[in-house]
Order: C-alpha cells, then sequence, then structure tokens
C-alpha cells in the first residue's frame, strides 16, 4: 500500500510537457545508429535501400541493334536509287531485323517492313528512299558499363529491379532493415487468440505494430506479454536493447498504480521526453539509451498508432537514410463543433460536391467505426476550437492505410515530387 | 524464306486499332474470375483481401472498466459530501483503477488520481464532488460478439489486424492471391545473370513485372525465357493458363519476323485488341482464353510498364474486388516543346517556386535516366502538341514507385477519399 502511494506521489510530480515536433527533434538528434549492409539477389530486393551506388557491368546494346521491325541493308549498295534492289540477295544483301536485335556485320541502315514489299520469289521492292543509318541504335545507348545505374541509398522498386538486372548486377548491397522490438506490457492483457477473462483485453496493439513496421521498412519482432513488475520490465527492455536497433514500450505509461514505465525507463536510459504537450498519445515518452531511442507509446490503440507515425517511422526512415516523409494535409469543410478542449479530433474526410467535409469519429466509438478515420484534425495551443461549418486543415492519415501487397498500395509519386521542393535537391540540370 | 513472307503479308494486313479505354472495357467485359479463398491467422493477412465480413467473438470491455487512472468508489457511500472518505478502507470501499483495466464488483465511479490524496497511513481525501458513474466505460462499448469488424473485401491495413485480433477473430478468410504467369519471349534474350553475347540482351522485364504483380496483390510465376517458336510458344501458354487466372506474353508482339505472336494467340483464344491507337504499347495485345485474359506486352521496358499499369492492375483489381484507381492527374507547365506525333512523352515534374514543372525525358535517354520519370504526358489524338511554357495535364505514375516494405510506401489516402466521390459510396449517415 505505502509503496503505491509513494509511486503516486512521484508521478503526480508534474514532468516537462514538450510538442510533438521538439520532441520529433530531442529523438532523431540524440539516436545514432549503425547500419549493417547485406548482400541480396537484385529479384528479392524490392522496396530496400541500396547501400551505395551501383554500377552497370554490361554495355547494352553490346552491338548495333534496329529500331524498329524491318530490313536492314547496306546503304552505300543503294547508289541513290531504289530500282536495284531488285537483284538483291537475301543475306548477303538485306536480312529482316526484328526491334532491339543485333544487325548483324557491315549492314548500316533500316528500313521498316511497311516500307518495302517482297514477293514470294523473295524479289525486294524498296518503297521509299531510306535515310543512312535510319532505326539503327548504336552500342551503349542504353547503358556503358561503369555507368551509375542506381545511386546510394535508393528505395527499390520495379524498375529499379529491372535496370539492375538489365546492366547485369545480380546482387547487391542494401542496407539492412532496422529491427525493431516491440515490447507489449500491462497486467490487464492476455495473448491473441485467448479469451479474456471478466476485466482483461487481448494484446493487439503488439500485431499492429508489427505491420506498421514492415510497411515502414524494420524488421520486428513482438515480445510475449510482460507483467507491470520493474524488474520484468527492465530485463525484457535490456535484451531488446542488445538485438534491436530501436525499442517500443507499449503500455505503462500513464499514471496508474501498475504504471512503472518511467520508473523502469530511468533505469535504462535518459528520458527526454516524459509527456506530450497535447493529445493524441499524451503519455508518450521517448527516451536514449546510449544511442538508441525507446519510443513508449500508450495502451489506447489510437494513441499508438500516433506514436507510431510521429516517432517510428521518422527514426525507420534515418536508419535507412530516407527523407522524412510530412503527411498530407488537406482544407476541410466541418459538419461538427470541435470544442478546443478536444485537442484533436479522429475525422472521415468524404468529397461531397466538390469540397472536402470531415464528420468527427466520436472518441468512444466502436472500434471498427474508429476505423475508418481517414484524416485527424490536430488543434495547437492557440486554437479556440472550431464550429460546424468552419474550414479546417487536416493532416491524412496514411501508414495503417498502406497495405503492402495490395491494390491499395500506391507510391509516394507526390512524396518524389515535394522531396524536391527543397531546394538543395533540386539538380543544375533542371 | 516464302514462309516468312507470307507471315509478313499477314502481319501488315491492317488490324483495328483500339483506344486504351475500349480495350480495358473489353477485356475487364470477358474476364471471368473463380476467386480462391484460403484461410489465414490474423497476423499474416496484411495487405490481404477479406473473402467474407468478419464478425467479432468478443465483447469488450467484457466488464465496466476505468476510463482514467484513479480510484473507483461506491457512488451512494459519498452522500454528498467528501468529508466522510476519511475512514474509507481500501479494497472495500475504494481501489485503485487504471486506463482500461475492469472495475471489480459494485464500484461504479471514477475519481482521477489527481482529484484525490493519500496520507502515508492510506487516510483518502476526495478533492472534487465526482457525478455518478463518471469516467466508467460500460461493457461493450469497444465492441459486441456479433459486431461486423470488418467487412467483406476490405484490405486488410495494420489497424486492421489490430482489430481483428482484438475481437478474437484469429484466422480469417481472405480471398488467394490472383495467379499472374509471366511469359518472356524473345530469341535475342539471354537470362538474367549471364553475360548478353553479342547481340542478344538480358531478359529483365520479368523480374520487374515479377515485382510489379506483388505489388498489385497478385502471385506472379515467372517463366523461363520462350524462344520464338509457335510451338513452343502455343505449349507454354496452355500450361500458363492451366495455372493461371491471367497471362502475360511478353515480346513478340511486334510485326518483326519471329513475332509470332499474334498467330499463336489466336491458336489459345480470341484476340480482342490486335493493337492501341496509340503509344506507349502500341501493340499491346488483349486475348481472352475460355475466361482468362492474356495481355500481350511489348519487349521495350517503357511500353510494358504501361501494359502492365493499364490492364493487369485493373485485372487484378477485379479478381479481389477492389475498386479501380484512376491514376491521379496533375497540372504542370511543361519546359520543353512536345509534338503531337510523340503520342505520349515521359516527363519529370518538380514543384519550382510554387508550380509543378515537367521535363521531358528523350526517349533515347539511358535507362537509369528514364527510372525518374514520374509523370506521363498522353496527348489525345485530336491534340496539336505542346509548346515550352504551356500548361497540360499529366498522370503521375505509380505502380513502379510503390516499393513495399519500404519508407517510401504510403498509402491511399486520397485513393479513399476518391473512391467516395461516386455517389453509390455515400452511405446514408453522412
Amino acid at each position: 500500500m505505502i509503496e503505491r502511494i509513494i509511486n503516486i506521489e512521484m508521478k503526480n510530480f508534474k514532468h516537462p510537457k514538450t510538442s510533438r515536433q521538439e520532441a520529433l527533434r530531442l529523438i532523431l538528434d540524440r539516436s545514432r545508429f549503425q547500419s549493417r549492409v547485406e548482400i541480396l539477389p537484385v529479384r528479392e530486393a524490392l522496396g530496400r535501400v541500396t547501400a551505395q551506388e551501383v554500377l552497370a557491368v554490361n554495355t547494352l546494346p553490346n552491338s548495333p541493334v534496329s529500331r524498329m521491325d524491318g530490313i536492314a541493308i547496306k546503304f552505300a549498295n543503294l547508289s541513290g536509287e531504289l530500282s536495284n534492289s531488285c537483284n538483291w540477295r537475301y543475306g548477303a544483301d538485306y536480312v529482316f531485323c526484328n526491334t532491339g536485335v543485333g544487325i548483324p556485320g557491315d549492314f548500316d541502315t533500316v528500313i521498316l517492313i511497311e516500307d518495302v514489299e517482297i514477293d514470294e520469289t523473295g524479289e525486294l521492292r524498296i518503297l521509299s528512299i531510306p535515310q543512312a543509318g535510319q532505326y539503327i541504335r548504336p552500342a551503349g545507348e542504353i547503358m556503358r558499363a561503369g555507368d551509375v545505374l542506381v545511386p546510394e541509398y535508393s528505395c527499390l522498386s520495379p524498375l529499379h529491379l529491372g535496370l539492375l538486372s538489365t546492366g547485369g548486377a545480380d546482387e547487391i548491397p542494401v542496407l539492412s532493415k532496422p529491427r525493431v522490438a516491440v515490447l507489449p506490457t500491462g497486467n490487464e492483457l492476455v495473448p491473441v487468440g485467448s479469451k479474456p477473462p471478466r476485466g482483461k483485453t487481448v494484446e493487439s496493439n503488439g500485431i499492429m505494430m508489427e505491420a506498421q513496421i514492415k510497411i515502414m521498412g524494420g524488421e520486428p519482432h513482438l515480445y510475449p506479454i510482460i507483467r507491470d513488475d520493474p524488474n520484468e520490465l527492465v530485463k525484457a527492455l535490456r535484451d531488446a536493447l542488445a538485438w534491436a536497433d530501436m525499442v517500443i514500450l507499449n503500455g505503462g505509461s500513464s499514471k496508474g498504480t501498475d504504471d512503472r514505465a518511467l520508473e523502469v525507463l530511468e533505469t535504462v536510459g535518459e528520458i527526454l521526453v516524459y509527456e506530450m504537450n497535447s493529445g493524441p498519445g499524451k503519455h508518450t515518452t521517448l527516451t536514449i539509451a546510449g544511442s538508441k531511442p525507446i519510443v513508449g507509446t500508450v495502451g489506447p490503440t489510437i494513441g499508438a498508432v500516433y506514436a507510431m507515425e510521429w516517432f517510428v517511422r521518422p527514426l525507420i526512415c534515418k536508419y535507412l537514410f530516407q527523407p522524412m516523409i510530412e503527411p498530407e494535409r488537406l482544407k476541410v469543410k466541418l459538419l461538427d463543433d470541435i470544442p478546443a478542449a478536444m485537442e484533436f479530433a479522429w475525422l472521415e474526410v468524404r468529397q461531397i460536391n466538390g469540397f472536402y467535409a470531415a464528420k468527427q469519429i466520436g472518441r468512444l466509438a466502436p472500434l471498427s467505426r474508429q476505423l475508418q478515420s481517414n484524416a485527424t484534425l490536430i488543434m495547437s495551443k492557440e486554437s479556440k476550437g472550431y464550429k460546424a461549418g468552419e474550414i479546417a486543415e487536416v493532416e491524412l492519415r496514411c501508414a495503417d492505410l498502406a497495405a503492402l501487397n495490395s491494390p491499395l498500395a500506391k507510391a509516394g509519386v507526390l512524396e518524389r515530387i515535394s522531396q524536391r521542393i527543397k531546394p538543395d535537391r533540386l539538380s543544375q540540370s533542371f
């Protein structure tokens, strides 16, 4: 009893509250990753990040090839006239040539198949005078041995895989995926697959986070549920820190009697952020252990989702040398009052009659309804709240919708464009 | 020789030319898929599509739980006064309660931990009068057994996996991935990993398409290179059609002497589209064999990429009951002349000083440069071409940028919104 009371007293002590932007800056600043490299066959490297630039081994085409389907001739034989071609012999004076196929010997000009006639005896009639050298693709036009095929730190798309294969780069060095340990904690939790007894619930944040980490490009390791016992928690954290590049401690971050996260985190590292100055996920903590970040996420799913998006994703991007991706923003018309005291609201945005309208999804709505949210309104400290009918700028939600391997998966086209907004990314040639 | 000539004559016969929109309509119309279903653990179902709605097994919370960290009391004991609480005993008159944790017995009201003081002897002081029943989450508020957690044909995100796990749905029926056979053809090709002899090149479209199919949600099977021999091609196509839901025949679609695709396709099915009325990928063919589509793609990579995007992606969407995704469009300022005769242009779009500018990437540029394209200008039959400085609407390129498992992967937020443009998708409640 007494120990519990002292524990509560300690937790009621006012910790500094940190803004989301400042919190991210702090943890990115203090995290230092030792990126590992592995060699992969190109065919298995989809979505991986190159550890160095990859050079072409092949020169292609490796001899002149035809750009079109037609016949190849020796231009000098034409002597300005078409009529002489009727005596030409196949093989010596002309050959068929197909698009992309090498042209033999000293043939040097291609005539489109539509521009010739060949009768049953093999007699050739050329219907229009070609230009010398036309429709010939010179050797090396596609690539030359030694060309940079893909720069370092490129995230590999299907087209990259094709390009690398063409270039003869069959195995390439890529950054290993950052290892992310997920530690679910809480005496109230039972594992997935078991029926929760009275007062208990299922530990499902872990499975969600595991999937998020995969999408973000990390290698997740999901721990079994850890009881709210400081010794067990410290032991699990030290175990995770020995393997992982970053650790997620889910739950135990609040002020409950069993919430021992802060004292445990102080044992294994330096707490940089005790508490956020606004929700969602107000009790998110950020800790540095050596040079490895620990993101302490709240138990409620919604808060945990945002901590993943706002802190874990940028940390994975840092490990993989990828640019940070800002959430897309959109101006919407609110269909509900949203008082300032709410701090944030989950919204469902739809396009109606050419404008975007947003309906609030209540915090007490069933979880399946909450999943229909596709945007968040985050209010600044100065905001006076919103009335129905007002326009607000919202953040579109991304990560949890990004289902890999799926027809919905659509790429960072806009990101690729917006990355180039930064002047330092504008190449001289543009 | 003679056989070749007759072959060319046949190919020079003018086939009807079909627009991209009409071609897509034809092939979607005639393709009938027998979707298969498999049972998967939720943890392995990221990005998969539910084959039926999934219901909650659990009711959660399964007893009243606290919404906040605090103490639970029996409201009736308060009798309107705060002073009487000093004699309350822990366990009988109040208990600690943590967020999300079940409240025992007949406790019915929660007071925030910040609103109480407990001294070293365990004496309780309540600092503000609570409302009866406050901060109690009733049983079933998160979900009730029998609730629909996820509707049928939902593409599963990380949040879905969490929701399904919470609801006790540990194994779920999902649509099997559509099987897509990729048949690379061409005498000029050597397999990946071998050095191309003079006049030959590497078969790399297959590896690219395999990756694209994975991103689109299909299960690819990449065949070894098939020689330009009608008997071998027919044999391979029949083999592929026995296993696959759809087939991609890459190469052989042009008018070269070795291009036997059309005669082969006529042997195994009914050709719906012999030729497109515009590039890229003008010689793309569409064939129906029984009820299975065969997409004949051109050999050059750029044309093949578009055929994948324009025909294979919608076919996979149809199999998986997913909405078609229209490419994003963007108004850009062209930095180069683009004459109408080009039919289409590959562009690199960047944001400069608040507007989007597009530089053309020449068709003869090295392949690594062509990969930097992020948009396409497709000109209509009526277009008179563009001069530098004019504004044009372009299609942003998507699929090949969508690298799975990657920091760049970003979801279909805008798609989710734009799908809702259609009135039939607007729910009554909105």
